[in-house]
């Protein structure tokens, strides 16, 4: 390929609205271009990573088996009604009414298509296990998008669905699908963790995101260092102190902290570790008839150690509040306990309250908590002889580097991650809502067991650039470049040698099966540089009159401080072997 | 691949609402499966053909020097409302709002978006000519969607647009793609006419449909089998007759006709071939103030022969009708003929009226036409003895199979067609209204010059089925067949060696590089056979103990009659040089 076929279009500055620097770069370097908000032209340098990262991914899904079909944008409501989509889903779901007043909906997802599908085609336990996958394009009516393509209104996706006989096959297709996560985030070459992640309603242990490291992420992975324990950190568990509680030491004792509501200021005041306060939230629950009013509510108080913070993803499934939560009005808490936030605590509350304390805080004696009197803490408090037993007790708390891996196996850290992928045991949850049932031997209807496995085509190439940039601009890992190799010439326009000598190393390349572009485009070398350096080509050689005088060129990889000078002759192989080597 | 690890569909019988062939054969051979009217899922069996379809597209328009990018299916409104035609286009446009309540659309074409990235992409001379393409998914909300793939309202297209200085550079543009054209359409291995089309308001002889033909299509292709000349019904052109008018040979006279108000009414009564008689077609014109209030109306009376055809296309560019007609009212028609419709003429009007004669019937002598008196015809009417000569000679009417071909070598031909692709010169029409400008050499903005180029992905594959079926099923061309071959062989579950031969078979075709699949879904041999009849795979190999027994295998091509035994050694050599020989 030459530049001059192709379209090259750098910008120096970035726009004034792109926060995030993939978002930057990705404009810089003529990858998007904004049409409205969250909606970006794909343009000829993004399009070729979009389709390197396309053909990876359904290279490994076809060699998991899975087979690819493709579903319309723009999908009838009666489906994601049938599902109940359609009305629970909030705005972010486009819908559109056609010319005759029907409803239709913009995909977000596939998950109605694909069932309606399968209830069709997929009648007996002799069609399963099913997987169907598409690369389409979607659309999600994001509030406030933002960071480019990584949180834009108009994506790709791909999507696969797998259909089974039962929970065993299905754990079959999610592992099927795992590995093929493995070998498509291995060959983008980039540093990614799948990490075990919430199943929400669905129970069971089926699901875990694929997370591109990257200190920008938005989410935090939870992992250990010493073994291969990854989750998400609303899934990560804080186990149980190992030690037992200590016994009492201190005599209770009310203690003024005038002005003092938290406890970074309670600790400080007091001068005593943060590690020996407990925090106090307040939660409700409301109890309803039938007809849907409310007929009663029980407040929570749940406590967590000064330092902790709660997880209210695990709070959500404690017996008691799975039915849902919320955290408790300022009346209620001044009619339950006497006092306004800050000082609250669970010695004397003025109505009874449920109280669940975190694993950390039922093993503390001597602790700190608020005496639920303004102006008061508790110092000295000591389960059992100033307080009853908690209610229950539970992990509730988001875990902190240095915790020990719930495996046994070290402590945990924790890093930044871009979520790119998921693979997601569904249950029945489709199938039974749209009565997909296949014939069992026995000739007896039974729902499908299902999965789903997303990964953002187009927010790869956003996390990929969070991962790997620097102050010049991309640096793509090989496999999803726009281009593996560029060749600068010095002089294409005026020097026979080099053009000559440019040209060769070109066909050379691309015999090789090297995706390679020549820059003939005539700019200064200054400037040539600087744009494939901002788009990040992997590799560069450039050829000039001085070099070839000298019977080289010179080589230089996006990461590499340094030129080397190669002879002409090897010049060819060298970056066949770097590249393929 | 092996079938077991694809997805195979197939049905016994066509859905009712399959209207046309191509739509049962696509449901039937499991192509595609209806979502709602006019949007289909593409199974796997159809996603293949597109794929082909849209790789073989990409290559020519890559090599044709355009280059790929991808713009968005939801598109603001505000571009849309820039060219006007937001407004203008009709419903047929899926309009959406956003969360937001602003106005977006559903992409049919991207003239607007691509013409705002040239605004801010190309500003210079220098980056010019330039083409920019992309495949991607459109929506048409079609009054009727009809005919599966045909007239769908989801569907993917290849639509290009070139931007260029002048028309020169335009017409060079305009060349390159319609060589790309051919260079695809012949690639498809379809039957096709490139036929010249109609420019509209632009002006122009740059426009040019790509009509796949078929017995079945919905337009009518004007050609001369012994010539290049092609062209579509609207826009072929019919000569002048070559001979003069001949001198008067007969007396007008007043002729009863009680009942007869059709050409081929009278000319069965009188007994004279039709080709003596004129029809008279009243159309009307509207004068309009500034304000649009109309301040006046002519009246046109036109005159073509009786088994002669409007050409409303034609006639909508003579003076007079350019600014738009509209067929004149039964009111207007008695109060300037002082009869009513059916006997109509030239030949005392009750008030003046222009006249336009198409080519055929100003040659004509001693021709019959309506004596603007019920149940009366006028014959031997001659021109400039019993009437004026017209007030316009033109060719208003649509050509005839044997008429003269306008290249002057032979007679033209019609066959019927179905439009897949169209080139089109746009010249400034999007670049002026959206202010599209480049500096020229002396730094002053010019608009510019455009073209577009659009292939219907999804459309061609109905329009190969509609020219390539039997009575068995599709007969795919090879290169866009889902597969290319298939081996059937008959027990590979019980037989070893037929496993073993079919296996290695397989794997010599597939390290070929020939798309092939192997049917070991362990079908009986009937329905097997009858699977891929009706898919349309080009060339099926059957393998079985009895052949093998005899050392060879049966190759049939999808429109032989009958398989050839051939040793198994030759099976793959043989079937390469078929298909790649």
């Amino acid at each position: 390929m030459k530049a001059s076929r192709f379209f090259v279009s750098t910008l120096k500055e970035a726009p004034a609205d792109a926060e995030v620097v993939s978002h930057k770069l990705m404009m810089r370097a003529g990858l998007i271009k904004r049409l409205s908000a969250g909606i970006y032209n794909y343009m000829p340098m993004g399009l070729r990573v979009i389709r390197k990262v396309e053909a990876i991914i359904r290279e490994e899904m076809n060699r998991a088996g899975a087979v690819e079909l493709l579903m319309p944008v723009v999908q009838p409501a009666e489906l994601w009604q049938e599902t109940g989509r359609f009305d629970k889903m909030g705005p972010e779901l486009l819908r559109v009414k056609d010319r005759h007043d029907r409803d239709f909906i913009i995909q977000p997802t596939s998950e109605e298509v694909i069932t309606d599908i399968a209830r069709q085609e997929l009648r007996s336990y002799k069609q399963l296990p099913r997987n169907f996958y598409h690369i389409q394009t979607k659309f999600r009516d994001e509030r406030r998008p933002r960071f480019g393509v990584m949180r834009g209104r108009e994506f790709t996706m791909k999507d696969a669905y797998s259909f089974d006989r039962d929970k065993d096959g299905a754990a079959k297709s999610y592992d099927a699908m795992f590995g093929a996560y493995r070998a498509i985030f291995d060959r983008f070459g980039l540093q990614y963790r799948a990490v075990a992640a919430d199943t929400g309603a669905i129970g069971g242990d089926l699901s875990h995101e694929f997370q591109v490291i990257a200190d920008t992420g938005e989410d935090a992975i939870v992992y250990c260092p010493d073994s291969d324990y990854a989750a998400n950190i609303e899934l990560a568990e804080a186990v149980a102190p190992a030690a037992p509680r200590a016994a009492a030491g201190a005599a209770l004792a009310k203690t003024p902290t005038p002005g003092k509501s938290t406890c970074e200021d309670v600790a400080d005041l007091l001068g005593v570790p943060l590690q020996t306060t407990v925090k106090s939230l307040v939660l409700a629950t409301d109890e309803r008839n039938e007809a849907g009013d409310i007929t009663g509510t029980t407040v929570w108080l749940l406590l967590v150690r000064g330092d902790h913070s709660l997880n209210e993803v695990k709070t959500g499934k404690l017996p008691g509040l799975k039915a849902g939560w919320r955290f408790a009005t300022v009346g209620e808490i001044e009619e339950h306990f006497g006092c306004k936030p800050g000082y609250l605590g669970p010695i004397g509350t003025r109505k009874p309250v449920k109280v669940i304390a975190d694993r950390t805080v039922a093993a503390m004696s001597d602790f700190i908590c608020g005496a639920n009197a303004v102006d008061f803490h508790y110092t000295g408090a000591n389960w059992g002889r100033d307080l009853p037993e908690p209610d229950l007790v539970a992990d509730i708390r988001n875990v902190l580097p240095g915790d020990p891996s719930p495996d046994g196996k070290g402590t945990l850290a924790i890093q930044r991650g871009i979520e790119v992928g998921h693979v997601f045991y569904l249950g029945t949850k489709y199938s039974a809502a749209m009565s997909a049932v296949y014939l069992d031997e026995n000739g007896k209807p039974q729902p499908m067991e299902m999965g789903c496995y997303g990964i953002g085509v187009t927010r790869i190439l956003g996390a990929a650039i969070e991962q790997n940039h620097d102050e010049r601009g991309i640096v793509w890992p090989a496999a999803i470049a726009p281009f593996e190799a560029v060749i600068c010439p010095i002089g294409y326009d005026r020097s026979d040698d080099v053009r000559a000598a440019a040209d060769q190393l070109h066909d050379a390349l691309a015999a090789a099966g090297i995706d390679v572009i020549l820059d003939d485009r005539g700019e200064r070398p200054g400037a040539m540089f600087a744009d494939w350096e901002l788009i990040g080509v992997p590799w560069r050689v450039v050829i000039s009159d001085r070099g070839l005088k000298a019977g080289t060129v010179e080589v230089q990889g996006r990461r590499e401080a340094e030129a080397t000078a190669l002879p002409v002759a090897a010049a060819a192989d060298t970056l066949k072997a770097r590249l393929r080597g």
